[in-house]
């Protein structure tokens, strides 16, 4: 196997967590990073997470093997202008946007070959940012969505699968607006959700909160500009999903009614066990 | 200090971690307990959680100093009807309801002496339940809101506030009206938005969820039976914060325009800050 000269552009959480998975996975590669903050860029260098720093995206990009988008999505079109120029014919371009078809579009206006671009959505991270809290095993048994098109050059879609299953990633595959529609589902609404409660709560009511309510709005911690940039470009998605969800609210002011309470009850319990199903699907992911 | 006699109406989580917690703190207490279901009284004797068990609440009520109700929030009327004749004259006593306008209410209407009534609701507790769960540490730094009336005997209050602190509480005091009100923003509400998003999610996303999901519908795991007694018993609390968050379910739609990016990350950002400052003064409650 020759080394991997592999390209990080934006050295925050997910990039150098990347970098830091690489060489413990003991991918034989020289990764060579570029980050808009020169301490970030110097951070990654210091804790190993990239081998080299570039003084621009370009830089970055040239001569590499496997480029990989770590910006927030609202980035990706300026970055991925200016790497176009730079990137060799062999390049293999793949991102770790939390929304996929506005990436997979740009690719194929904005690429030399979009062929050789897969969008790819590594489902790990939390609320936390910046290289400061980048660690080898942020991927272990996380999954890992890749959306190819009809377009996608086979082998440049098994060596970014490969990639990241070498991180400890499970793989899947489906279309960029299949990915976008579920994953609003059980990220983005979730979110919407958790900030329109943490703004609800009154100032009096909020010193009386407890686990409950900060295990419900945790996700509501992340940062505004990145999630400002998912929820906008998912938008059609995030708006239809509101809707879905005022008519369960809907449904629930129906049920308050004293005559409901068998039916309340059921609705309740029926969340419950569909949860519990999930959680017990989901155990052996989360102690990984 | 003479023993205290105390009785457990309802053997499960909070009434068999009262009995552990009350233990543990070394109140010289004797206590009966009461609950409909056999084996739950068994293994509550077994556990030490009480010291002897009766076979309908007024034999539990007989004679003792304090009686604590543990029973959901839905039988309060009829152990409140079945107690009122068994109660001695300096009786006192309170509840664990999650709601605390209804218990107040029924004190006055069926309680022989509704002076020595207390509304307490001690937040503690979780998404388990049963006398499987009870823990001595169960009410360690947690908050307790007693709802005091007008006509409140205040050497009654005096004792019920001893008590919860005894087992490791602070306690605050309000009307049952501000309790019902606040309570419901920052856990009646979450929970009818956690069970929403349960039910809202396609068969297809799920799969996709991570902990964030999870994390965000944990509450939604609790049992249907009682979260219906609570959200039908504060129904108009529950109805007028369901419409505050179609408000501002409205406001976030409108912050999906890409014109209004700015807003939305500044709506995203407040949030986040209005949460973490919440956290850090809640850690060390958490913590304990």
């Amino acid at each position: 196997m020759p080394e991997l000269r592999l390209s990080i552009i934006g050295v925050g959480l997910l990039g150098g967590s990347i970098g830091l998975a690489a060489k413990a996975a003991g991918i034989r590669c020289h990764i060579r990073g570029y980050g808009h903050r020169p301490q970030t860029l110097s951070r990654a260098l210091e804790v190993g997470a990239i081998d080299e720093s570039a003084r621009s995206c370009k830089e970055a990009a040239r001569e590499a093997d496997l480029v990989i988008l770590c910006t927030p999505v609202g980035l990706f079109r300026s970055v991925m202008e200016e790497l176009a120029d730079a990137l060799s014919p062999q390049a293999i371009v793949t991102d770790v946007g939390s929304t996929k078809r506005s990436a997979v579009q740009l690719a194929q206006k904005l690429l030399p070959d979009p062929a050789r671009f897969i969008g790819s959505h590594p489902m790990a991270g939390s609320e936390k940012r910046g290289i400061e809290f980048a660690r080898a095993d942020l991927f272990h048994g996380a999954q890992c969505i890749l959306t190819p098109t009809g377009q996608t050059a086979p082998n440049a879609l098994a060596q970014v699968e490969q990639f990241w299953q070498k991180l400890g990633m499970r793989t899947l595959k489906m279309s960029a607006s299949d990915h976008d529609r579920l994953i609003c589902e059980v990220s983005h609404l979730p979110h919407v959700i958790a900030a329109a409660l943490v703004h609800l709560v009154s100032d009096a009511a909020l010193p009386l909160s407890g686990k409950g309510f900060l295990d419900t709005t945790r996700i509501a911690g992340g940062d505004g500009a990145m999630w400002r940039d998912i929820l906008q470009d998912n938008r059609d998605n995030v708006a239809a999903s509101i809707k879905r969800l005022l008519a369960r609210l809907d449904e629930v002011q129906k049920l308050l009614d004293p005559a409901q309470g068998e039916a309340l009850a059921k609705w309740l319990d029926d969340a419950a066990a569909r949860r519990a199903r999930l959680l017990a699907e989901k155990l052996p992911e989360l102690d990984t």
